[in-house]
């Protein structure tokens, strides 16, 4: 399919492609309005034209608060299995889309197994495996040249990948920047610090940002979403909100704008290390400075000092940036800074985010959000812990702490037993009074 | 030593007791400005005088945000090796103080056993004593008199506590207010349970409130700080922020400033469920109403769909309220909901609610807090990972992650082996550039 108009195009051409009228209907907002906020470049739909099955998943403002689980090889753990294991934990804890940022092992070899397995929005970090395929050609991670470089973004767009991260932004101007203000931890993206290295090598501009239109032209053809990486995030507290950050923002809000006109649907990424202080004008800064693109934060993580429970640092940022805006949240796993992830640590990553995104939802007066929660309160004023467990956000969770913990001899938990206060009341007020509502 | 002057008394007759002093060395803040903190009522010290030996623990404004653990049997689980188990897994975690919740069991035996072996501040709610008391003896609940509820209270003074949750502003406007707006779940609070039946049983009202004067009297001879309970914290997401709930804080307030007038420290209690858009408010709110008094947050839990996570959706509310200006933040664990926690339940509920805390203090801009973060990032810098396991909050999960997943031949970790943004950097730019500040 790749060569005919995209998504984009098409419906700028006053077409109904399925895929709106899918996103449209799934999220309760009408066709025409769900077309201005793509045109606009406020939703996007990733979904590559590579012929790869894939579902529909809106991203952005006035749709739920999604989440990405990151998984894939490096050198030190390259295996498919596992790789397909963490994908099915993925999927079954409830992510909305799934990165491979394999950059060790066969690295396309595991990309064509997620893909095919994968029936969520696929994306990928074509960097890393240009960094890796170079080092291995010529014995230096940066001596690839720019067509080359493209020539990596083609073969992803081709292996079905449908949303792709692009560090475009980093230009030399934002290198000043960090270089000017100094910073403790530098540069902590992978794919920022090789765009540095890159440019430092070669004493050019970015490679991606000199040859923009080149980049989207390829994307336009595949129809594939850019993600246009923040490769000076901070990577920790003390360096959050820098003149180098913004400098980059600054860009990267301008090369989103020129995504959209040819056509290329884009999301901006976002920090990082932030202080939860931070956090909100973080949001509305980047949704400002980039009108509106949809934003998609790694995190953000509140403090530096919980390896081991990054999860909830980042659950922490996450629920408080979708509630000021963010629409997409890269979750975090308890492994980060530690290791690569196992598929328990990225079934949890991705629940705790869920969770993140859902109290955003519900701050943010999403429609429907707090039904669930509704739901939720009726079931526990019924002591009804058949239905607690059915909508808890992950009943075998909730099931299996439940059934250690009880005996049959109570309608309380084991928490409260005689003393809960919902039998006190339905025996004192229900019974007594009568005069206090139940639901 | 009951009958003495307690703490507050002293430091207003301008006496600098050995307790100020500590607090006001731990903490970094003069000894004069502690002083009037705490003669306004923003901070207090809860150590009882019965001779129990306890640590000094300031919480209030300008301090640390404090986390407390919640322990105790009911009588579906009554072993005081298994709550003695559950202190020492908060201790270990790093609380700040406990409470013991027991309501089930030889309760008194539990609270003497725990009091013995705690060295942190430790909480009761004596009601709960009182409502099993009452019933084994009457057959019901709310047989007991007012003033055996305070003989009650005065126990639990002389066997070494040194905070009580009191809910004594749940009075019958409160009431009145719940009947009139009606509420999806009613009462969730077991102590706001109990008052709101011992009043309809006596049609009375509610007898800490109209024997206030006479609590305050006990109190101050033991030297408790009170800890005003809101018995009508919502229970659920659709009832947050209620008239009832703002009824009962306004009558809360009015007690604290009483009880500060009789000599006696005290706290105030607030939410329980709270959308993340409403935490703010709520926070500024009741540190209004009750002139800066020290505010004791459980959670606030930000969704209610997720029982086996709600250690993570009270962190990222707790974490939210501590920057708001909430200084004690009562840990919820996985097991919330279901039933009661166990030890490692315990363990992770009091790490997430440090992580809650810790995330605060950087944002509320405490004297210090980020230093923390900076020596963990100055570590990663470094690739410095002893030094990395070492400052993590949980050296021992940090650690075991870390060696699960390494291998010794390399410098970075698991996760990006030799695409390590950290080695990169140094490679290309420490060597080529030179140019950019490392730490």
């Amino acid at each position: 399919m790749s060569g005919s108009q995209t998504l984009l195009q098409r419906i700028a051409a006053g077409k109904e492609p399925r895929r709106l009228k899918e996103a449209a209907s799934a999220s309760g907002v009408g066709v025409p309005q769900l077309a201005e906020s793509m045109l606009a470049g406020h939703v996007v739909i990733p979904a590559g034209n590579s012929g790869r099955k894939v579902e529909t998943r809106a991203i952005g403002s006035g749709m739920p608060t999604r989440v990405n689980a990151n998984i894939g090889a490096s050198s030190m753990s390259a295996s498919l299995d596992d790789e397909l294991a963490k994908l099915q934990a993925a999927v079954e804890a409830g992510a909305d889309a799934v990165m491979d940022l394999s950059s060790g092992g066969d690295i396309r070899a595991i990309r064509s197994g997620i893909a095919a397995r994968c029936a969520l929005p696929l994306g990928t970090v074509p960097v890393y495996e240009a960094a890796v395929e170079s080092r291995e050609r010529d014995g230096s991670m940066v001596a690839m040249d720019a067509e080359e470089l493209l020539a990596v973004v083609e073969r992803h767009a081709a292996d079905g990948v449908d949303f792709m991260t692009i560090h475009a932004g980093l230009t030399r101007s934002a290198l000043e920047e960090l270089e000017q203000q100094g910073r403790l931890m530098d540069v902590v993206s992978r794919g920022g610090a090789f765009m540095i290295a890159w440019m430092l090598h070669h004493d050019r501009e970015n490679p991606y940002y000199e040859y923009y239109d080149e980049l989207l032209e390829i994307l336009a053809r595949w129809d594939v979403t850019i993600s246009i990486g923040d490769g000076l995030r901070p990577g920790c507290i003390a360096d959050s909100g820098d003149r180098a950050q913004y400098q980059e923002l600054v860009t990267m809000g301008r090369l989103a704008a020129r995504a959209r006109e040819s056509g290329v649907q884009s999301i901006i990424e976002g920090p990082g290390h932030v202080p939860l202080s931070e956090i909100d004008a973080s949001v509305r800064t980047a949704k400002k400075l980039t009108e509106g693109a949809p934003l998609y934060v790694l995190g953000p993580l509140v403090t530096d000092v919980a390896p081991g429970y990054d999860h909830v640092t980042a659950a922490i940022g996450g629920a408080v940036a979708g509630t000021a805006g963010a629409d997409f949240l890269c979750y975090v796993t308890a492994a980060e800074h530690l290791g690569l992830p196992d598929r328990d640590d990225v079934f949890q990553g991705v629940m705790v985010s869920r969770i993140a995104a859902h109290a955003a939802d519900i701050a943010k007066g999403l429609p429907g959000a707090a039904r669930w929660d509704e739901s939720m309160a009726r079931a526990r004023k019924a002591l009804d812990w058949d239905e607690q467990i059915r909508l808890a956000i992950d009943p075998g969770r909730a099931g299996r702490i439940y059934n250690e913990r009880q005996s049959a001899s109570t309608e309380g938990c084991s928490m409260c037993a005689e003393l809960c206060a919902m039998k006190v009341v339905s025996d004192y007020l229900g019974i007594e009074a009568g005069e206090i509502q139940a639901c």
